[in-house]
């Protein structure tokens, strides 16, 4: 007996996890599972901060901060002010509902939980439905590459804004970690219907995980369609420093840059309906509407994305 | 040349901590070091919890809620709130406040920094003068022996509610855990004028620090008179399962128990008012007010022990 098919989305921050959330709505439940980048992960005051895992974790669960585009809705700083005055760390921005789950994740883990097993018992608890899994419960760790020397990924990011030119960035930990099991055996099952990369950052979000072996030798050589929502609009990124990468990084910030990116194993590179000409010129570039503002344009895209890898299969 | 007099205290948790406060505002700054149980000590959600060094800090830091005896005033319960909802944890309650400086504590001992280091941090940081010193920066770990096996001492205290009969005290790391060395240091220094244990529970608060070698011997020995401040007042404890503790192990609770648990080194024990009949069959029990509700009391009662210390130095 062959199991109902499944799909797997792989997804960063913000945008992705709009797209992985109007996916987990679509799909019927149990059919979707989540990889998650941890290439942000980091510790803090002696927690282990994963904010990409947190985002999907919140945006899936409805608790995401919508305006701020990180961290909880109706949060409270109670600690923080606190830590301020004791003279502690603050220039991570932790809320006390975000602090209570990282207390909850510190304590799991160091009862010997995998950070899978401990996100697994956030989104219960959170009622998230979807699997969500990081791509990793090794170490791995993002590493910028800038003019300023080597940044660790938070210090690129939040301490320093982005401001620093990238050179290049790579993985700390990549040669050793080892892929999720439950994302290898996603991979390997005859139901997977189809994979879709969310509107992440080609380089901090989703390069991360391709470079956990053998993630990306698996998508290349796998029987379903993979789809690609590119994270560039008319040439910006919606939010974030994608953009600002590519063209440090020498390539022009569009979505043919993100097609030529992931061209090993993209089948279909979603591009907005703003990039209509780059999708006369490469047959592999499709637009749509890709912009999401509402939950119905979350919805909207998911069922896009699912449309074209059914279409892809029928070819 | 000789240093200023110094003082110093042994202390527990609330009632302790109010002489101690008093003391603090009587002497002289730098005047007076306050050994502190931790006993009671527990790691809970991955953090270091010190009870007793907390309610020092909150209480000479002008920050102890005054209603309920524990933790902080102005309190609010932002992580407590959503941990409860995440499934963690939630029997000991920690206000964000006190999770504040719960992370700044667990991140500095993560960076190798001494329990006592983390507490002149604090004790800086909220504006508190008098040197607050565990009794150890090792392990000590008190075990409640009751009719119902041995008990945690969170788990007899906390979650009990002290109701399991007491048949023992025990405290394990004790044989191997190393006295403060500035306590040792008060203790052997010419210029130490006094000690004075603050009324906290003999068996609870005390008797983990006396475990500690050479504690006990050092005070049996020393040159300087030893004031201890009796908690049983007419045969009650203000706070707490001493009264109670007592009669389980077959003491009257009555001061002139404390005088007999501290007979090998405390040279007058200071009883209540109320316990002028103990004083007439015991030379070294005096009586004075001793219950503190205000701040004014705690500085009277301060008052009284330095000057019963200063008329045994006289005698």
């Amino acid at each position: 007996m062959r199991d109902a098919p499944h799909y797997l989305a792989l997804c960063g921050g913000v945008g992705g996890a709009k797209l992985a959330d109007g996916l987990a709505k679509t799909l019927p439940e149990g059919a979707l599972r989540i990889a998650v980048n941890v290439g942000d992960d980091f510790e803090h005051l002696s927690l282990h901060i994963s904010p990409d895992l947190d985002t999907v974790l919140y945006t899936l669960g409805g608790l995401a901060n919508r305006d701020q585009g990180w961290g909880r809705e109706a949060e409270s700083w109670g600690v923080l002010d606190e830590l301020r005055r004791l003279g502690g760390d603050d220039w991570f921005l932790l809320g006390d509902k975000d602090i209570a789950l990282h207390l909850l994740r510190r304590a799991r883990l160091d009862q010997g939980l995998s950070l899978t097993a401990v996100t697994a018992e956030l989104a219960t608890r959170l009622g998230v439905k979807a699997k969500i899994l990081p791509i990793t419960d090794d170490k791995l760790r993002t590493v910028v590459e800038t003019d300023e020397g080597p940044l660790a990924f938070q210090d690129y990011f939040v301490r320093r804004r982005c401001a620093p030119a990238v050179r290049a960035v790579h993985f700390e930990g990549a040669e050793t970690a080892r892929l999720n099991p439950q994302i290898a055996q996603a991979l390997a099952s005859p139901s997977l219907a189809g994979v879709i990369l969310c509107p992440s950052n080609p380089y901090l979000s989703i390069a991360p995980m391709l470079a956990v072996q053998p993630l990306r030798q698996s998508l290349a050589t796998l029987d379903c369609p993979v789809v690609a929502v590119s994270p560039i609009v008319a040439g910006s990124a919606l939010k974030g420093p994608a953009a600002k990468m590519m063209r440090e990084m020498g390539h022009a910030p569009s979505a043919a840059t993100i097609a030529e990116l992931y061209v090993d194993f993209a089948d279909i590179v979603l591009a907005d309906e703003a990039d209509a000409d780059l999708a006369a010129q490469n047959p592999r570039i499709r637009t749509a509407p890709t912009i999401m503002h509402s939950d119905k344009e979350r919805l909207a895209l998911a069922r896009i994305c699912l449309d074209l890898v059914k279409e892809k299969r029928g070819t």
